[in-house]
């Protein structure tokens, strides 16, 4: 293992819209800044089309996030970014400079002095893990209701999911696909707010399916029907629907903060909503791995900055 | 005063970032949106060159102000905008739709119903408050550097306040002026970016004074002088400028709602910055405008799509 005895001011773990944003806000400040990533892009460049990004209309998610990435790399000269890393555990030492405590990042080959950390790994939605699945996202198999409801204008599609991610899901969609078939493991609709349910309930739209596991999803380039069998009766059905919402939930995977960090049930990183910072002083976090609300790529873009900002304000008035 | 009978599920008041991100995002949830403005664009379109809005790096102020225009105006069959009006109140009303409050937007021609409200209608810059001011505004004394600085070429000018916005404009001057005084009322720069630091003291045309007061602004039908105090040692000089940049921070306009809602002590409505929600329920509050620490149009733009997000889940859950 390589010892890097350099210390940074900031390390920001994650490439994704909070990491990246507060790469930007960084390399402003003019913090000795490392950005770690597995790779730049996150969230983004798995989406459909984006447009509800103020300032960039319908754009591609994977353009949006070359966008974001060569904006960072502007920067390049005021922060390094290192691809291809993964994050395996942070450390709080014994150490201390001007009163601050001093963190070691460990990624799987190096080790990272740092004084202060943003945390910006964000999620990933929960996979089906059933045929199709993988060959058609973004060609059909979507995991994200706000983002890509609107795409699916006059078409049949289904929701997989019944718990209030599904039922949001469904409701969203009545605004714009003709039907909606939503797939619900359980006899009944209980999983979800009453209040969603009964307007499930009530819609002509949707059609609930009952019992309903998803097996594979089939098309030719994009898709054209999903198999699902009836878990009491064990028949199988093939429904034609053009568009698939997985909408089983979603986790952040962090291990490497554990002991360090404070989460909620969700397993988020707790934070201080006005300011970014988490349980432990020196540590912020950012974005989907927060315990903030709603999960959009223009949320996640402020909220990495507000995270540099705070850590700007930690290092500097000390 | 013509009355509006029909109702709106969401009015917005503010065509800044925030207004303009939860017109974006209302449009998109086919909220039945108002957005009222005196203008739309907001302090973008008084800003010079932005370089920390995430995928548009520097875009020149007035150009990023367009683009959150025209993405916002791709929805016009899903928000109704009105610029060019000024919200003079809002009331609650002793009614009610499905258990929730209707209020009444007033602006001085109308009246607006709505069952929730987003106020994103952000700051002002503030005054000195010293003689002179008011006599020679837009006679050599301006708030907006990006707007006026060019009218200044080959004039002596004086920039009073330190933090990034007189920076910023003394930097900006460098392109026009012939001799720059700055006046910051610390002993050193410290609360500016480092960059604009080295930019101000590397700057041939910039003249720092430390412990800088302003006491007077002098002139006949324009700008003709600066009285200033050393704070340390209760000296006053007089030096010779044509304008007065005031670049000392901004503060919240807002007396249409001051009955409804909970303010801190800078005059900034309180919210709950998880949601956006503000001490009344149904009226959200996002931008400038709110207590949240960090005022910057990418953070605005994010909290803008929060607020919208409450808005809806507020108006749905119900």
């Amino acid at each position: 293992m390589n010892q890097n005895t350099n210390i940074y001011e900031l390390v920001i773990v994650g490439g994704g819209p909070a990491g990246m944003s507060a790469g930007v806000y960084a390399a402003r400040k003019k913090l000795k800044t490392l950005l770690l990533a597995k790779n730049l892009g996150g969230q983004p460049s798995e989406a459909w089309q984006i447009d509800n990004y103020l300032g960039l209309p319908a754009v591609l998610g994977i353009e949006l996030a070359e966008k974001f990435k060569s904006h960072l790399k502007k920067f390049s000269q005021d922060i390094e970014i290192k691809e291809g890393e993964i994050v395996v555990e942070i450390k709080k030492t014994e150490q201390a400079e001007n009163n601050l405590p001093l963190f070691n990042v460990y990624t799987e080959k190096e080790k990272f002095p740092a004084k202060a950390l943003i945390i910006a790994t964000g999620v990933s939605p929960k996979k089906l893990g059933i045929p199709g699945e993988e060959k058609f996202t973004n060609r059909g198999v979507v995991f994200c209701a706000t983002c890509d409801a609107p795409l699916f204008k006059d078409k049949i599609v289904a929701v997989v999911g019944s718990g209030n991610a599904g039922l949001d899901a469904a409701i969203q969609l009545t605004s714009y696909a003709k039907k909606i078939y939503l797939l619900n493991k359980y006899p009944d609709l209980h999983k979800g707010d009453l209040s969603y349910v009964e307007k499930i309930e009530k819609s002509p739209l949707i059609g609930i399916l009952n019992n309903a596991l998803p097996k594979e999803i089939k098309g030719d380039k994009f898709v054209k029907s999903l198999v699902w069998e009836n878990v009491k009766t064990k028949e199988t059905q093939e429904i034609e629907v053009e568009g698939v919402f997985v909408e089983i939930g979603s986790a952040p995977s962090l291990h490497f903060a554990k002991q360090l960090l404070k989460y909620n049930e969700k397993n988020e990183i707790i934070i201080n909503p006005e300011t970014n910072a988490t349980s432990c002083p020196g540590i912020f976090a950012a974005g989907d791995v927060t315990n903030m609300p709603y999960k959009q790529i223009i949320i996640s873009a402020g909220e990495g900055a507000k995270a540099a900002l705070s850590a700007y304000y930690y290092l500097t008035k000390t």
